[in-house]
């Protein structure tokens, strides 16, 4: 059998720097061919294009990608990305670490959004002088893939709580049919008792998710209620630094952190390569090396419990620094 | 003079029980004709309609509206409502109070919210099986309106950090459009200093809101994000049963508590008072009984440090202990 093969790429700012410790974690832990390529800021000044076909074609013919980050192209370059993998579900865990100062320590949740549609449609118009238009589109087909893929993640790993997001109040028409699909998923699903799963308005959800996040496991959501809660959800757990994201496809997948380029912080090699590194173990579990996952998610944590611990975090310890401990754990 | 007029609507639930206490208020403070008039479950059980045309034109016609909450039929309820007022704003304050647990106890934030457009323009449309659109709207005056008031409010209540929450990198002409529009009353605004005005990504604000709150003062939202943020400050400061809101027109308002009609406590007589007495104080402002206002917050204020307290705020006082503690401290 040969390696599987992984794109990398880093983009711009700290995705220079946290990547490459994400591509000495794997390598480290299987036998991969890595392929390398660029996207971001930095490329469109150079080429005038923020993704190169190239690029995206590297990533398209991947066993997976693991990327960093990028600048203000960032909509530019993840979208077509996410699309290129196939990606229909976006997972983001949001978890509290022990050793990690949090606003809600107990907190335990993955958001599964909708990574295809919704706003992201992205159909936008001038109808006429002074009057613009976008056109959310939510399907049938996309509603219950999300929700059987939601119900599943919750099933394979454990969780009990399972929620669905929505504006259905209002967007009757568009989240009614998401809540609708979702629904029959769960009245079909054969590991789900229906009545067990929660539907929970995105406004009455923040404020819940901020102040009781324990009351919450899984939480499927269309695409833009995914983007804000997950984000929100990052301020409980201390912050972008920590979170992963895999954009899921069926064959193929991109694998992420939540957090952006960080120019404050680029170029002084001192971010934090947690968030990337657990997205590379979100990448082992896509590509069935769940034993390697598991001791990369391990290393991860013992480094964030014992340090050494990057600014963000309250330390004064470099990426390399935090990256070698991770090494040295594995 | 006669008299202002106030319409007084108090829903289903606990605004049944909680929009008596702040119309003693009012009455304590002022000289006031009071309508009576109801919308909402019970009147669309009884007639069929939750919002009955004598309802809207009794709201359309006071100078004013005290309103409490509806139960399922919420949406129905508060958008005609908010229209029947001619309301392009909607201000949500969200501060902790001494006395109150708080996640974040520094918290002092008003959202502004665009109040009649974005997804709530509601012109949704099932396209062929199983493909539903929603066109989500965003108009040069709306977005023109919505900044000036919340610059204005800014200068007059005296906050320096302005914020404008969009979502301009994936909803590149309508909220672009919206973030234009704010940059140039920016710019033109007297008092405001246009490099003073923060621009944040809906989900990054999402974030920072709950880590650093104080950060942050006024924050002129499209429609859909001032209505998730703003809850997700109430969490931030102990929950829905403190946040009062304007719905702001030219000529007219209408005024609520954020929280709905909470039907788990309804009927126990033991609902806050609080945000409903503090939206009264808001109608005061409008009406511009400015002094009469302040007697109002520092009569809740009082009371929310010394007690009586409900039980959401960990004591075992009734709505009407704290309704009197409140009118004593007049
Ligand atoms: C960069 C942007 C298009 C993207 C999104 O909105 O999905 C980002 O916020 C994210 O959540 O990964
Ligand atoms: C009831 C609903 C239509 C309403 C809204 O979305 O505006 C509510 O959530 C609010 O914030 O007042």
């Amino acid at each position: 059998m040969s390696a599987d093969r992984i794109a990398v790429v880093p983009g711009d700012g700290i995705g220079q720097e946290v990547v490459p410790v994400a591509v000495d974690v794997l390598d480290a832990v299987g036998n991969f061919e890595f392929v390398h390529a660029n996207a971001g800021d930095a490329v469109a000044a150079e080429t005038g294009d923020p993704l190169p076909d190239a690029t995206y074609e590297t990533v398209a013919d991947a066993d997976a990608t693991i990327f960093g980050a990028a600048g203000d192209t960032a909509a530019d370059v993840v979208l077509p990305l996410r699309e290129a993998v196939g990606s229909f579900a976006n997972v983001r865990p949001a978890r509290a670490y022990p050793g990690v100062d949090a606003l809600q320590p107990e907190t335990d949740l993955v958001f599964v959004r909708e990574n295809t549609e919704g706003v992201y449609a992205g159909i936008e118009d001038e109808i006429t002088e002074g009057v613009s238009t976008l056109t959310r589109v939510v399907t049938d087909d996309a509603s219950r893939d999300i929700a059987e893929f939601g119900f599943d993640y919750a099933v394979e790993n454990g969780y009990d709580d399972v929620t669905v997001a929505h504006k259905a109040n209002v967007m009757r028409e568009t989240d009614g049919r998401f809540l609708d699909r979702c629904r029959e998923v769960a009245r079909e699903h054969p590991d789900i008792d229906e009545s067990e799963v929660d539907e929970a308005l995105m406004d009455a959800l923040a404020m819940h998710l901020v102040q009781r996040p324990t009351d919450y496991g899984v939480v499927v959501c269309p695409n833009l209620a995914g983007d804000v809660l997950s984000d929100l959800a990052a301020g409980l757990v201390g912050g972008l630094g920590l979170l992963p994201s895999a954009n899921v496809g069926r064959e193929n997948g991109l694998f992420e952190p939540v957090h952006g380029s960080a120019p404050d912080i680029a170029g002084d090699g001192v971010a934090n390569p947690s968030a990337t590194v657990l997205s590379a173990a979100m990448l082992l579990e896509h590509l069935g090396y769940d034993e390697e996952a598991g001791r990369v998610r391990d290393a991860v944590e013992s480094v964030l419990e014992a340090g050494p611990r990057t600014p963000d975090l309250g330390g004064d310890a470099t990426t390399d620094d935090v990256g070698n401990a991770i090494l040295d754990e594995l």
